[in-house]
């Protein structure tokens, strides 16, 4: 389906059968050996970023036709696929995802202690549930293929159903690179369709997952994973609300700088990312309402976007609809559909106090897309109050002033309450755009992920690996990350 | 009950009812803030390794009672108990699991990079269900809890149900430990009975679980853990059947000597180790008849035993005398019940061809108690085909020999079909005896454990913690752990 014109296009895959499904399970099962050279998986990974910027123009041209996302922000994506490929190719060389400890031996201890070498070894194959929202980045060539590839494991990712061709593009391409690495193409194979999807987590041979999507798909899945006959992990992330609050003390200083920035949050990509802040608590007053004015005119000036597709339309749609028909809601900016197949973005305001009763719950529920929900309160207890009624999130944002010597009396106590809330605090900041970094978390309580690992950044990898502990190996039986001497001259504890 | 004389002793406790369930993890919950100081964590328990020290010779008492094991048996265990608490207060010393990652700025990275400091936060209430078998090194005071706490998550145990005594004694010792500490009491709760466990796993408050028990006990929780509106992590380390493999080389070299250390490792507590070798393939012929000759002459002189409680007993015999059933089984040495209350040792024997067929799967499943199966196999291929066939362990031990410069041929590509099937691999040792220790890894593939994690060693830690990224927050607004200058001269990258 054509999101800009909601006309069908060309038919470019069809929908796995169960049999296909057991076939490519299979295929990337029987790969995995040759996937156990990490100088290999290292120069895999180079090679298929080098093959994606080679195809670059292609690339962005299909994803742009599927997703409406626009070659700029495809263009920046693109660029983050093939530095997160590549970044993974240094965590591969660096070695200290191996995680070797070497204990040796203690006869004295209680109790005696042998000679024990732990590193950390593949999980087997890695089931990738692609994102729609993120073609590239969260997708085929991602970081969850990106990660698995680098532990070691083989991938069978369920294509996104919203951009298939990209999906079938980037395959080829990573198929490609692993061929130029003298690897099977089968360490990454493609699959589509819904039912191909459920076949993939039932498979006895898969051996974990990855997801990026909506809560309703991925509690599906998880709960899959968690019932089969031998259980695996199910690394989803869900949903996320992405808390932000704004102290009185930085309203004063700068409202009109945090509305403006908010108003960019909100609406880049059309709000479709993970991150988007979806709540934001400002002070009520004077400074609060200069801050809820400089968003309004931000986001008001935000011109009709088109989203990925018309499902997620019509649920977003919907969803601004069905919270701005709440009592005490206001709409500064009103969102919802626009011409053509556009949408408007939007904000919405209600009373913190509201938030506290059971009739505004749906206030904190994501609503994907470009709308944020402002509540203003009247002291730090409100607004902590408000926030002690969150789920679990990937974010939480204090914009806050002050300095050590003469700080903000709310930033302690609010920051104190938002590290609960989630994998990721932000001060002064925002939390779209998700750096890939050693230090990054892109993770949360539930709903944010399934798991308390990390979707991004270099500790992405540490999901697809699991414990092997030698005890009393002969060297010569050992591998060599763990021998005597160090010959590898990995990092080793 | 007196599990030597099968009589009911005096009532110790009562079962925990609902409501008693959630004020227990209200209370635990309440202490968490408390448990923040790192340094107050580690003296609580070095403080809770003394006392148990102190009240050494009751809590002896108390669990041989309860348990039959022994005084020898119970004094080491209470030793690795104590042993491993302060491990975990030397593990809160160091730092390093709080895995402390800082990434500077670098404007120019793909996307931009802004100040991200990461680290570990605990999850919360822990519940830990003890096991049966260790009533002190894996029940109130052992490696879950001793962890849990140490990661600065609050403890509710539920006891196990053969050792109420026991479990009320190490309660109060860990309890007055947290106040001579200047911690809450209630950062360990006890409660009692079956159904306090399930409300325990249902409860909102709490976090993540802990388990060591049978593979039924522990799917359920296992299950009920992932069906909670927010799903918790569950540990559980559910059962292993621990293959063993004999090479022909290994056997014509030391067959007396392996024999003899089998028997000794199966026999062992009754062979109520959850390391116990329960399946060994040893050559066929005279090498193998040699080894077997051993094994059974150790076994033999095994005197008879009691079993930690009459349902075990009844369990072992029913199961031993399942398996003898089966067609083309022998017992050189027979397994079963004896006079009075014990047990008698055993050793079956089975063609490693009858492995691969359906009728025999029950001799791949665990037998908990003193009896181990001898599969015979012809060749190498022949034992690889059965290993095959198993389930997940938490150890797989090969017995070899040669050099570097001679090597047994059987060696390598053994090794190479344990180590999937196991967290930790022997060579020339055996399983029984777990030291605890960085480099230790007590888990493994399903149904060994239920998470890729271990409950022995220093990074058992790791299963209460959650990792929290801070970005571009200003100095004074971080954790005096994540701020320049590393004030706290913790490990950091």
């Amino acid at each position: 389906m054509d999101p800009r014109t909601g006309k069908p296009r060309e038919r470019v895959a069809a929908e796995a059968t169960a049999e296909e499904v057991d076939r490519a399970v299979r295929a990337a099962h029987g790969s995995r050996e040759a996937l156990a050279d990490r100088a290999v998986r290292a120069a895999f990974l180079r090679a298929a970023a080098g093959l994606l910027e080679e195809a670059r123009d292609r690339v962005i041209e299909t994803a742009d036709a599927e997703t409406a996302l626009g070659t700029t922000r495809l263009s920046g994506e693109l660029a983050r696929t093939t530095a997160q490929l590549r970044s993974f190719a240094d965590v591969v060389d660096e070695g200290s995802f191996l995680d070797v400890r070497i204990d040796l031996p203690d006869p004295g201890a209680v109790p005696p202690r042998p000679d024990l070498r732990r590193w950390k070894v593949p999980l087997g194959v890695v089931a990738v549930y692609a994102a729609g929202n993120f073609p590239l980045a969260f997708s085929v060539p991602g970081g969850d293929t990106a990660s698995a590839l680098a532990a070691g494991c083989p991938v069978v990712v369920k294509a996104h159903p919203g951009h298939p061709a990209t999906s079938a593009l980037c395959a080829s391409l990573l198929r490609r690179a692993a061929a130029g690495a003298g690897l099977p193409e089968d360490v990454v194979v493609l699959v589509h369709g819904f039912d191909a999807g459920v076949a993939l987590i039932r498979h006895p041979l898969v051996a974990a997952a990855g997801f990026t999507g909506s809560v309703r798909g991925g509690r599906a899945l998880f709960d899959a994973a968690a019932a089969r006959p031998v259980p695996i992990p199910f690394h989803g992330e869900l949903g996320s609300l992405n808390p932000v609050v704004i102290t009185p003390a930085a309203a004063e200083e700068r409202a009109k700088e945090i509305g403006a920035g908010l108003a960019g949050s909100t609406t880049l990509g059309a709000g479709q990312f993970c991150t988007k802040p979806g709540l934001v608590l400002a002070p009520r007053g004077e400074v609060g309402d200069r801050f809820l004015d400089a968003l309004a005119e931000g986001v008001a000036a935000t011109g009709p976007a088109v989203m990925l597709d018309h499902r997620i339309r019509d649920a977003y749609v919907a969803g601004v609809a069905e919270r701005a028909a709440l009592a005490g809601v206001a709409a500064p900016v009103v969102p919802g559909a626009r011409d053509g197949h556009a949408v408007g973005a939007g904000v919405l305001t209600v009373d913190a106090a509201r938030l506290t009763g059971d009739g505004h719950r749906l206030l904190l529920e994501e609503c994907f897309g470009p709308v944020t929900v402002v509540a203003r309160y009247t002291d730090r207890e409100e607004a902590a109050a408000v926030l002690g009624l969150l789920p679990g999130n990937l974010t939480a944002t204090l914009h806050t002033t002050g300095t050590d010597g003469d700080p903000d009396p709310d930033a302690a106590p609010l920051l104190a309450a938002l590290v609960p809330l989630a994998g990721r605090v932000l001060v002064n900041g925002w939390p779209t755009g998700v750096a890939v970094a050693a230090a990054q978390h892109h993770g949360g309580p539930y709903p944010a992920t399934t798991s308390t690992a990390t979707s991004v950044g270099a500790t992405a990898i540490e999901r697809w690996l699991r414990p092997v502990t030698y005890q009393s190996t002969p060297g010569h039986l050992l591998p060599p990350e763990l021998r005597d001497g160090n010959p590898l001259g990995l990092p080793r504890r």
